[in-house]
Formats: structure tokens, sequence, C-alpha cells
């Protein structure tokens, strides 16, 4: 078997040992000095900037060792049938006996289909800092509608809202009836508030509106809206989004659903209060909430259903009178909005007391800056419980991060040490450069990647990103479980255990290796496939963007 | 330390290079030829088909040396202890201490227990095709009653519907209290539907209802739930189960819980208006559905749930008047029947665009004849959002489904290299063979096994089935967060992170034991096992099974 | 790169094939005896007693050299950089520039915050048996405050619950409005029962009620509270806690969780019957058993909400009328309690069929003792379903459960086979001791560990704990999609794969190492590290405590 496609590891015991293995960008830490790595110096004898596009036809292999002026391996093959120059499609085909189909056949393919991805048809342009360097999908157009909704032009005309309702009670019956439960549509001395007073009244000029529109008529709301830093709701879409990189580093069609809360957090009032009743009862209940703080980096909904805040809720809301203020003595148990946005205040950052990216950074959390707003939070759980309780659970979770954060240095250790060592496989230079045509250590400086990184990179990220994350979530929000099982400390315990174990087999292959004088180079499959050489970072030219104005969560993207 | 147990890898460097390191049956693809690989030719070479079982006791390894008539290596030793015939129980047993118990003494062992597995003691025939080779436990009477329920023989005479009653309510007294909150029991002119309708008169006889008894009445129901095509429920059980080869592959209690989601959609009606009150208002809500469209390969109750329809769902439905018809104007969000299955429509399959097996087939999503089916879509929801908003959210659907494609195609490629080139481990012809006798490469020609498989299949499998899947699912149903994080794309990028760490370390070591002169040949725990050997495909006879006449999710194994 | 760190594996082939290289502890088993192992024997051998830390300053390597008679290895390294005394903080600053920051700043550090764990300042004394090894976190106080609760100081006096509630509702408004709605409010011919009932009325010594408090009105449930056995809700926390090592194995911030639930379970009512309105209807509905019986190790919960009786809970149980008793004709599906606390016992216990240490351990499911019970099952399925639906699936639950031991098996034997060839990575005499200070194999003797131990054990363990025991819940609540897919049978299967898996590696890795005379020594990561040296078994010194009077699930620790 396999007699056709002959492959050979042998790299040659006569590759040079130096830095040309290992990668040439980051340098090992001295020892004594604790100083930043100069890292703009070596970057440019890396990088590979001539290149438009590297696909399967070039050798890349080539290519880099052109520009690695500190390398003169000889290499016979180091990746994976780089000279097969058939795509996956053709090998399936080859496989099964199916067909390589036509694009828009209809027919299903188990591999043959001949589409390779391509840019959809239409996009709209990037914004902002980035915004050379990335497309949206048309559906930005809803999400952030001051900047990309166009009307549709199919109807003319000038309209009132009565004139609007004779149509819309047949068109769109569902939104019609919304609006006629809602308060906009009980009559006051000015009126209704109307389609028109939202959409306008020119058919083809026709806006959805933004919270500046709602903030007309209800500016408490808005002002609280607009009041948060980064990190808040006002920032999220603008700032958090569209001015660092995530637009960049990732195929539009997977960032979408990224921007979606994102850009309906900043821009929208009927994330909470969806369309056409804009419910205060629906805001006040935790599930909108959820839709966007949910999962592996923000587990507030489920820490929230979890605890016995979340499980009183579920099995009693339907018999609580949601019209009520959100005041103890009118909820048996809180909701998100209750505890995050006490007495209506639309800055739910005010109820913050760390901020600690999410409790992905390290901080200590009982520090003197942070005693006011801990003892906010003690009177907000006041309602119910003693100030002794409230204090004894944020010691609880304040000790509890503390032994997630030690779980995670451990980890961070030995994969440092693996790097220093230059035994990660790959090593950073033996990836697709990132969004900024650079090559870097995926844990150090902000970046913590999902992809495009070693196997025990993107472990070390999950236990710190999503489970001390969790662990904070969960002691914060009562789920004592979650805490422990299921996405907490027991899980971070099974992270650690593989990442022992991923580093103990690293080191012993390349013990072997170096012992029988193997030089093992990373395959090419870490830099080369067909998706990754979608990430548009691969195409990137050095200059494209200045990587050092853009450091952690987005703060520095706002200097120019 | 091991003395005792000696165990020795070395195979000896003077194996012959040949077929039987890597497996006879699938030769590698010729580069240049796009054909279907003659299977068939080299197949009975390496079938083991002299034995009826092959356990512990023999030598396999001997057993499998005579069969393969293509191989003459010398092999020391191939696997884990072939040699010590104790059974893990015996292990266990000499390592705690704790004593090996008779089967049937209700005391606790954690290893020690001799019992083994043996087929249940009462089981009812298979049905179909492949009915001779496997069997159902009892409970299949209840999920395909027209075919296994027998009567109880307890009681005996002929009651009248009211004589029913008088028992039943005592007996059963749950179900009475339900069937007297059903339309059922509103007397017309012809009276109740009574118990006697639906199951007979003679306690001796009495019959469990399916759908056919229930169309009786229900015709147009009926006519709607029988008329749709492979892929719906009206073939979920008899053909997508029956017929096709999953009840052989696994044992019977493995499958009993697939058999039941298939059986009841198909035979049963209180699948979804459950017994006995046969709710209308029941089978509106999301919940029943739930039950089986969940899960990892099938996440459309997960994804509807974590969507705004799904939110306000959970939120407000105790406020909805649920026996109003599934109109925009009724209800503030719709459910799963209410796109469908609107208007009642019991074919859901009709709501259908694309059959893409579940989002696991690629297939051009906007192609010419889908177009009429987009269109129903973006009409159903205009009840509450204009057209463009409904195609721009199609639109987005079909990006993140073909980047999601390219990233497994990505993964196919790393992973079809490894099986061109031998270094699978184990390559398939390690394995125990599969339902049919064979020995195929589970990533092609539909097999996608998800045990009894080399570890990077199965991730590859999972990257396909679980995740493309899911990215589908997530944004079908505006689930923007599992189309991304959790489920979704961020997800699939750690498989793909995975499986290039684990093509790299099998190079790794394969290149290591090239240049020592170690031929590994994989180890025996790959083909056995105590419950390996329970597979049934173990021990086929070739012939059983003429697999040729069963494709993929069943279409072809219509073909007699 | 990576010259400053030279970094050799290279331990030499005159390493002598001993006892050491895998391992003094645990000795192979003879293959023809069944017997217990001579553990105490050997294990004096290689504890590590004279060291009350050890830490990165001094070579942990030496130390072991020196306690090891039986070894005498000349090892250069054996570890990742032992002789780099950094601190993880101070690499981390090192590579990204970031400064190293003072423990109270209240600033946010990726690495370079110097604090260290320290165990939290005030910490309450711990009870029992080990009480002298491990204290509380002072949250403790609330979860057993019989043993720790006491009042605060601030206000003093002596007050009636007419004057307690003039403050209260003032204070803690939300406990006065839940209590006016309970059944204590309502005045009976000796009064409401008002606060100073259950908390007394000299504000300094008030007291926090236990079920000895509730108790003293409800005798019946107290009873029945506290009729149970080992297992039960009434020695959830003396007992299957204090009593045993689980507050001394991991840091206490870690296993307050783990306290929470167990203490609330036996110590308080309100676990189920929240304050201050301590409703019956609340603790009829499923979600606070929620709370706690959740997760990896016993999804109850889950396998409920997915089953049919879950899907109908959620959907219906608004319309239903919590306030009846528990009876079939009330209420359309059972809730936990229904069948598990049947007329209102609140000895849960009795409803057990089979203890299997919550379906980890091995037994006969149909052995006669367990006869009665069962037909108990059946008898509490009869208010809605025949005895024959029952029975039939009480048997496939059995025959599930069954496969999945086999498969668990199936594993064991690869996992056993690694341990007496001494090729786990790291071997259990190459981890950090457990809490006892000994060296074992996690898999036996009722350990299981889930940190602290190699991966492949790791995967073995949540194998059996995680997956049959899911398996087991998922069938006995009627949840079919679990019980398979999701947590169920192919989850196991990919477990299988990857126990396979990775024993292929080590043994393929191993062979290599022999083949060329590397004789690889457990990395240190597997001893040390920042939380390694923080598990308290590390500092334990033998005889500090006597493991063989501390076996399984804590029975054994009640013989002092």
């Amino acid at each position: 078997m396999s007699k056709g496609i002959k492959f050979t590891i042998s790299v040659g015991i006569f590759a040079l040992l130096g830095c040309c293995q290992f990668g040439c960008e980051q340098p090992a830490v001295k020892k004594t000095e604790v100083s930043a790595v100069p890292q703009q110096q070596t970057e440019e004898k890396t990088v590979v900037a001539k290149q438009e596009e590297v696909r399967a036809e070039t050798s890349t292999t080539e290519a880099l060792k052109e520009t690695k002026s500190c390398c003169a391996v000889k290499k016979e093959e180091t990746a994976s049938h780089p000279k097969d120059k058939r795509s996956i499609q053709q090998i399936i085909s080859a496989l099964t006996g199916e067909k390589i189909g036509p694009d828009n056949s209809g027919d299903l393919y188990s591999g043959g289909l001949t589409a390779t991805y391509t840019s959809p048809e239409n996009t709209l342009p990037g914004e902002g800092k980035f915004g050379k360097l990335f497309k949206f999908l048309p559906i930005i157009k809803w999400y952030d509608p001051d900047h990309y909704y166009t009307p549709s032009m199919v109807v003319s005309g000038e309209f009132k809202h009565e004139e609007c309702l004779m149509c819309h009670t047949v068109q769109t019956p569902g939104i019609v009836a919304q609006w006629k439960k809602s308060k906009h549509a009980v009559a006051t001395d000015k009126g209704v508030v109307g389609c028109d007073k939202c959409h306008g009244n020119n058919h083809q000029q026709l806006y959805m509106p933004s919270w500046k529109h709602c903030g007309e008529c209800h500016p408490e709301q808005k002002n609280g809206h607009r009041g948060g830093k980064i990190g808040s709701h006002t920032y999220a879409f603008h700032v958090s989004v569209v001015e660092t990189p995530w637009q960049i580093a990732k195929p539009e069609a997977e960032v979408t659903a990224c921007a979606t809360c994102h850009a309906i957090a900043e821009n929208r009032c009927d994330g909470c209060h969806t369309r056409h009743d804009f419910s205060l009862a629906e805001a006040r209940k935790p599930n909108n909430c959820g839709i966007c703080h949910t999962g592996l980096d923000h587990y507030e909904y489920e820490m929230y259903r979890e605890s016995y805040h979340g499980m009183i809720y579920e099995s009693e809301q339907h018999t609580w009178d949601w019209t009520k203020p959100m005041k103890p003595a009118n909820y048996k148990t809180p909701t998100c909005a209750f505890c995050h946005m006490k007495d209506g205040e639309h800055n739910a950052q005010k109820a913050s007391t760390i901020n600690s990216h999410m409790g992905t950074a390290m901080v200590d959390r009982g520090a003197p800056k942070f005693k006011e707003s801990r003892q906010n939070w003690i009177n907000t759980c006041k309602g119910c419980h003693s100030p002794r309780f409230a204090a004894d659970q944020l010691e609880a979770m304040d000790e509890a991060v503390k032994v997630s954060f030690v779980k995670w240095r451990e980890a961070m250790k030995i994969v440092v040490d693996l790097y220093n060592d230059g035994m990660l496989d790959p090593m950073p230079s033996d990836l697709a450069p990132d969004y900024a045509g650079h090559y870097t250590f995926s844990l150090l400086g902000g970046e913590g990647r999902m992809y495009n990184v070693s196997d025990i990179e993107r472990t070390s990220f999950e236990m710190l990103v999503y489970i001390t994350n969790a662990v904070y979530k969960a002691m914060a929000h009562g789920a004592m479980y979650g805490a422990t099982y299921g996405k907490g400390a027991f899980l971070q315990d099974r992270w650690l255990v593989q990442i022992k174990g991923e580093a103990s087999k690293l080191r012993r292959i390349k013990a072997l290796e170096d012992k029988v004088g193997i030089k093992h180079t990373a395959y090419d499959f870490w830099k080369h496939g067909e998706y990754t050489d979608m990430l548009l970072g691969w195409k990137r030219k050095p200059g494209d963007v200045d990587k050092a104005a853009c450091k952690h969560e987005g703060e520095n993207c706002l200097v120019e």
C-alpha cells in the first residue's frame, strides 16, 4: 500500500542547530533581565513580504528559505505531500468514486464539490481604523443601521402612521400586533408613537432606529447606555470590534455572529426590549441578556440559571407581577437587571467591581480601590441577605479565582518552558502569520489565539479564558456546581493534566529526534491549507497594520 | 517492577515492507485517475472468515497470520499482553484484592464482577432486510406496536369504554385524568372517543395505536405524516433504521435509544401529542420536538432556545393563548411548528430548503433548484421581518456553512494524506471489521464511524457531523453565539488544531521508527477487547451482508 | 533561539533497569495469584518524609534521590528547567515587558502579578477525623450553622417578632415579603411562626436554624430526613465530606463549592424549601433538586429535563395547581419529588433500588435482593404506565448499563496493562503524593483522582464516573438521546478511542526509547508546580493520616 505516494520525513541530521529550527522572531528571554522583548528588531527578518498569495502550487518551503537570512538547511520534504497538486476535492473524489460537481447543481457531495470558498458576492465596506482591510456581509446593515442601512426602493411615497398600519397589518401582522400591545400604542396628548415616529415617512428614505432615535424620548436611558467606558455596551461595537482586528483575523462569515451581539448591544435598544412591544417586563427577565452573556467566555446566563436565584426564577416567574419595580419585596429572586441595572440605571458598568477582562486578567480583588464598589454589592444583596453572608460569598469567590489562576500559572510555566526551548510544535514562526503579518507566541501580548496555534497553546488559552472565567462567573452568581465540577475547577484539572501529558510527549519525541539525529521541521499544514490560506494575515504586508498601536482589548487602538 | 509481565514491542526490522503493514484492502489512489476503488477485488484476501468467535483464549495474532495470504511477517508480539489469559476482572481483583463475584449477588464491584455481557435473555426478532442479523430488546413493542405489540394476558373479557374507566380510574388514574381533559372526552353525536376506540374491546387482544389508527379520524394529518420522503418522519424507522445496518453495528442495548426517537417519530402520534390528552397546544410548543431534535448531530432545539425566538418563548409563553392558530399576530415569536408545519401541515419536510443530510453534505446552497423553497422561507419570516432582512440572514447562514466546510476540508486533507501514507494508527485493516466484515476507511463512503476507528478519524468525523452541522443549525435558527463560540466555528478551530497536532505526532513517531528500523504494527487492542469482540461485524462472514446494496443514509437499501 | 536555556533530556542509557524507573510502591501483580497487594510494606521506602516544603528553590530531584533507597540512577536533568529559579511571573514579565505588580494595587496583569496563592486570612477550624489537617473558609458558617455560626455583634438587645419586622421590613424587605406569603405567617391559636421562633430573641445570640430547629414542629419530615443511610442526605456532609479526605486533598477555596451542596443537603431545610416562604410547591418542582443533582457525576436534573416528563413539565407546569398532592391524577408528569419522595417521604433513599455508588460500581442489577425495590418502581410508574412498559424500561436500562461497563472494562484492560508494564507517563510514583502521602494507581482502590494523575488515567476515570453514570441516569429518567448521543454511549466510544490512541503513542514512544537507549524519567512538572505544591499531600508526613481507615465513600472512615 501507499507506494504511489512515497513520503519521507528524513530532514537530515546536517541541519544546522540554529534559529531557523525554532523560529527567529522571538528570542529566548535572558534569565536575569526582566525587560520587554525587542520584537520590532527581529520581525523583519522572517516576515514573508513579497508574496501576495502563497498557494500549494508554489513551494512555500522554498519561499521561506529565501526570506530566512539566518538559515541554510537542506530540506528534502518538510510537509505532508507538498508536491501533491490535487485539491482535497480531487483526492476524495478519487477515493470515493464520487464525481466532482459543478457549483450550482444542487447535488450533494461528501467532498467532491468543486466550490472553493470565495468571498461572498456583495459585501459592505469595513469601517474605522482597519476598514480598508475587511468587509462586512450585508447583514451588517441591520446591526449597525446608522452606518449601513439603506431603505428598500420597492415602495415609494410618503405615509403617515395610519397608512403604514393599513399595509403592514397585512404585510407584517406580527409586528403590528406587538406594537398594539406596547406603550407606544397608547395615545397621549401628542398621539401615539407610531411607525413613522421611528422609521420616517418617506418609504424610500426609511431608517432603522438606533439608540439615537430612541434616546430622543428616553434621554435618561440613553445617557446611561452611552455612559459606559471601554468594556461596556457603550463601546461594544465600534471600539471593541470595529476598531480592533477581529474583523481582519477571520473570514467575514465567521465574525458575523460576533458582530451581531456586539453591534446590537451598542447600537440598538431592541436587543433588550425587542420589537415591537418594547417591553419593560421583557428586559427585566434574564432571557434576553442570556442571548449574548452566555458560553465559554462569559458564562453569566448559565451560572445565574444554575444558582438558587435562577432556579427559583424558572420555577416561579410566571406567578410574579413583572410590571412592578425591581425591589426585593416584589421579586423573590433577582434577575440580571435587578442587580446590574438597579433602579433602571442603563449604564450596567456602574455595578462592576473589578475590571478583570471578564475574569481573564489577574488582579488583587481586595485592593483598596475596589472597596467602595464591593460594598455596593454587599448593599445589593442586603435586600434578602445579611452583609456578613454577602461578604463571605465575595471572599469565597476571590479565593476560588485565586486558586484558578495558580493552576493556570502552573500550566503556563510548562508551555512557556516549551516555547523557550523551541519545543512547541509548531513554533510561532512555523504558523501562518497573524493579522498583522507577524509571528508571535499566542499566549503573550494579549493575542490568545484559538486557531492558527499549537495544540498546547490552545488548551492553555482555554484554561485561562474559558475556565478561570467560568470559576469567577460561577462563584459570582452562586452556581456552586459550576465552580467546581462541570465548567470549573475540576475541568481545569483536566486541562492541566492534558497540558502536562502533551508537554511530556513533545519533550520525549524531541529527545528521541535529538538522539537519532532527526531535525524535525514543523509540517506545512500548520502554515497552509484551504482555510488557513484564507486567513487574511497570510496576505498581509508588513506595514499594513501598525500592530504596536493596537494592544489588549482595543484600548490603545483609539490612539491613531 | 513489571518483571512479571515482560513486554516487547520489537517487531523486527525484517518485516517485509508490503501490504500487510498498512492493510491490503484499500489501495492508494493513483494520482491521475479519478475513479472508484476496486474494493470487491481485494476484500476477500484479508477478511477473517473462518472464526465464529475470536476470544482472548485463542491467539488472534496467530489466527490473523494464517488468513492473510499476502503476508509473511515474523511478529514476536504485536499487542499488549496477548498471552495474558486473565480477564480484566481477574486483573483488577489481583490489584485491589477485591473478590470476584457471582453474577447475581447484588454486591458492588469496582472491577471484579464476573458478569460478562451476554445478550439479554428475551429479545424479539429483527425485521426487514437485515432482520436475521439482529434482535430488539422487548421495549421495541411499545415503539413499533404494529409489528411487535402483544397484549397482556392477565385480564380477560370484553369491555366497553365505561367499563374500562371503572378499573383504570384506579389502576392508571393519570391517563384517565389526562383523557378527561382531551377533546376525545367531549361527547359528539357519535359519543366520546373512548378507550376502546383506540385500544379495542377484548382485553387479551388489545392493541397500541399507531398512526394507522389515529389516521382513521384524522386523515389530513395522517396523509401529511405519511407524505414525506427519505429523511422525513415518514421513513424515520423502517427505512432509516431497520433497513439500514444501525441495528447490526452495535449491541441492541446501545441502539435501543436510537430506535426510540426514530420509531416514535414514524409509528406513533403521541411523540408530539402525548397521551392521553393528545393536546394540540402541546405540539405547538417546541419542547416535544426537542426530545429528538437535540444534541451533537441535530442541534435544532438548542439553537432555537439560544435565539431571540427561543428566549422570548421561554420568558413569555405562559402568557400566550396556545389555542389560537399559529399566525404572526397570535404569537410574538415562532416555535418549531410555526415555521416547519405551517397551517398544520404534517409533512414537515415540505418546509425544507436543502437536503444536505442535516448539514453534513456539501451542496451549493444557492443553486437554482432551491430558489422556490428559499423564497418560501423568506415568506415565512415576513410575518414580522422584511424580506431583505430574511434574505440577509439566509446569506449569512450560507456563507458560514461554506467556511465551516472549507475548514473541514483542510482537516480532511491532513487525514487522507495520513491514510494514503499508511500512517493512520491504526489503519483500517488493523481494526475490527465493520458490520459487513470489511475493513474500510471510516471517513469515505458514508461510514463515518464513531467507534472502532482511529482517534484522528473520529475527531474528523465530529468536526463534520457535529460542528459544520451545528454552524448550519445555529445560523438557521438565529443562535449567533452558537454559530461561533460554543458548538460552532471556534470549536471547529479547536478540532482542526487537535487534528494537526495528532497528525504531527503520528508523522514524527513514524519518522523515528523508520530511522531506527522499528516496524510498528498496530496493537491488538484495536482489534480485540471485551466490547470490541461484541461488535457483530467481527463475527460476520463475507456474504452475510451485501454491502454494495446499502449506501449512504439508506436510500439504496430499498433496492433489494 | 533558546540558547540561553539549554535543555537536555538525555538521562543516559546506563540507568539501572529497576524499580525506580516505574516507581517502587505498587509491585506488578503476579499472574496466578488473586490477592491483595502488600502495599504497606513498600510504601515507606519512597515517601518523601523529611521535607516540609519542597519548592523550586531546592532541587527536588536531588531530594528524591536521597529518599529512594533502591535507586542509584545518574540523572542529568529530568525536569523542565529545574534550575530556572524564576517564577512564572518573572518569566511572563520578561516575555511581555509587563511590570511585576504589588499585590494590592488593583492593576491588571496577564501574568506578572506577584501574588502567589496564600491561604485566606481568616478560616475556621476543620472538624471531625481529619479536622487538624484542613480549614474551612468563613462561608461554612452558613452551611453548617450548628457548628460554625456565630451571631453578628452589631446590634444588641432582645426583640420579639413584631419588633424584628419593624427593622427588617426596611433592612431586608425581601425576606419579610417572602415570610408574609408563607404558612408561617398565618396565625393559628399559637400565633404566627415569626422571626424569633427560628432565630431567637437576643440579637447577639441569634442562631441560624438547621433541621434540628425545623424538626421541632415538623417531626415527621425530620425523621425522614434523618432516616437515610450512607449515601443519603442524612450523611451528605458530616460523613461523606467532613469525615473523608475531600477537604484535605484540595485547597479550601476549591472545595467550598463541594461543601455547599453537601452541607445544605444535610444540615438545612431551605435547600429545598427556600427561605422565607418555605414553600411546599417549590419543593415539588424539580428546580431546587437540580442545583445539586446535576452535571458530570450525577446527571439527574439534565436527564429528567431531556425526557418527555421534563419537557412536558417545562411547557405546561405553569398551568398546574401545585398545591395539590403529588398524585397521578393531579399532575400530567412526575417531578423528582413525585417519584423519589412519594407521599412526602423525606427519606428519599427509600425509593432507591440499587446502591451502585451513583452508577459507578458494577452490580448485578437483577439480583434477587433488589426484587422488591424494583417492583416498587414499577408500581410508581403504574399511575400512567402499564407494569409491562415499566419493566421493559428497567430492562433497557439494565442492559445499557451493562454494555457501558463492558466498554469501560475494555479501556481499563488497556490502562492496567500500561500500569503493569510501567508505561504510564507518569507512573504513580512520579506524581506528587496523595493526601495521605502515598503514591497509588488512581484507578484502583477507590481513588479515582481527577488531578495529579496521568492523562490516560484521568480519561479512564471520566469514562467510568461521568459516562457509565450518564448512561444509567439517562435510561433511568427516560432521556433516550442522552443515553446514546451526547453524554452517553457514543461519548464513551470517543473516550475509548482516545484511550487506545494514547496507549498506542505511549507504547510506540517507549519502544523507540528502548531501541535507542533512552531511559525516560517522568518530568518534574508532574511532581511540582505552583498549584501542585499546594496540594496538602505533598507536605503530609506518613502517619498523619491512617489511609487504611478511610476507604471508598467514607463508610470505613467511621471506624476510628
